[in-house]
């Protein structure tokens, strides 16, 4: 989990029930979150490190094998990193989906029945614009197409891995991402604007449906969460 | 378009009607490919450019520039550079994804009608794995529905750039691509021979459908070439 809108409240949501661990990964720490996370549940162990998504596999795997070798075990692993700004190409598509690829592949040396491992739970944070794309920001909206698809297909080979996978798609929610960001060539400078004038949610809404889908743990699951709710969502075919 | 082995007939059938011109840009020339390409109907202006698509945009846009200032106007671009290794992550993003999100986003620079450009024509190759996804390969399949979401934005854009843009999705066709390739940490040794025992198509057959589909040249259409025949698709809601 990160320390973004939706992630420190889905934090302070998870550390409410009776974890063991919270480890928070994300690129700055914030230790006035991670005190308050701390404090909402003294029996939760919470920790953090940093970590930026676009660092090679290798590297991430280096960091996972340091919190495997102190915790023995992760139960899930919720990839929540994203930029919202489509003048970032590479960016955009290096932190929403690459990231999220690498990130998924390097816990699989500790995850991987294949090799011994306990199997695992992934939870990849998408958008409801992997499948309703918001056009002004097509290389987001495609990103997040790519992580609903990536994630079904790892969801397909939990017999072989014993490692299960769903997603969780955001609609707009009322967070510092969606304050004001670039669309794609500025085909529609007001789109931060006119996206907020659209029904919203806040992150506590968000945060407690990303809690019930996570404890609903159903592999292949891609979840809606809009308009404070949570619905299931069939893609293509 | 390039020289690969749908690229290659794709060209040989592109160059049966009354072109004026097809710039073919691939890593690789192939001087005998070109050569035949301008027996095949000499009316037809045939040039090659190498051009490597994980290039910056800036690149591109220089290289684009080029082509501009010889030809004056370009009708169409078909982007179809694609690699199918899921053990090279970042490549396979960058070149399916990336690769074809810059091309595309340079070329607006001579297009966008709100810089007095005459508008075009953005012709992607998915690959029905964009939605029906060859979970054994998760990497590629979400490159393709990145791909096809990407398109799908861009189409709904043309009205206010003046470029239109659809995608050709092939199915399994016999090409060298799907001769061997690796699935995500093996999870699948053999699903290059898996495939090839599915019903497959010849790359004549799907060139003369990617042609059918570019003389058709609906905005917004997203086409599947699988088994020899032509089909629309509804992507998602």
């Amino acid at each position: 989990a990160g320390l973004g809108g939706i992630g420190l409240d889905t934090s302070r949501e998870l550390v409410k029930r009776n974890l063991k661990n919270l480890v928070i990964l994300d690129r700055i720490d914030n230790p006035a979150a991670i005190a308050e996370l701390k404090t909402i549940n003294p029996k939760v162990n919470v920790s953090f490190y940093p970590y930026d998504v676009t660092a090679p596999l290798t590297e991430t795997k280096k960091l996972l094998k340091t919190i495997f070798d102190k915790l023995k075990t992760v139960d899930i692993l919720i990839n929540g990193a994203g930029i919202l700004d489509d003048h970032q190409i590479e960016r955009t598509i290096a932190v929403n989906f690459t990231g999220l690829v690498n990130t998924t592949t390097a816990i699989m040396d500790f995850w991987d029945k294949r090799n011994g491992g306990p199997g695992g739970v992934v939870c990849n944070i998408g958008s409801v614009t992997g499948f309703n794309a918001i056009y002004q920001v097509p290389v987001y909206s495609a990103s997040k197409a790519a992580v609903v698809s990536f994630t079904q297909s790892i969801a397909k080979l939990a017999n072989i891995t014993g490692v299960t996978a769903f997603t969780v798609n955001p609609g707009i929610t009322k967070t510092t991402l969606v304050h004001k960001f670039n669309s794609w060539l500025d085909v529609e400078p007001r789109v931060a604007e006119l996206l907020n004038e659209h029904p919203t949610q806040t992150t506590l809404q968000c945060a407690q449906n990303f809690v019930k889908a996570i404890e609903l743990n159903q592999n292949g699951g891609i979840w809606k969460l809009d308009l404070g709710k949570l619905d299931p969502v069939q893609w293509t075919k």
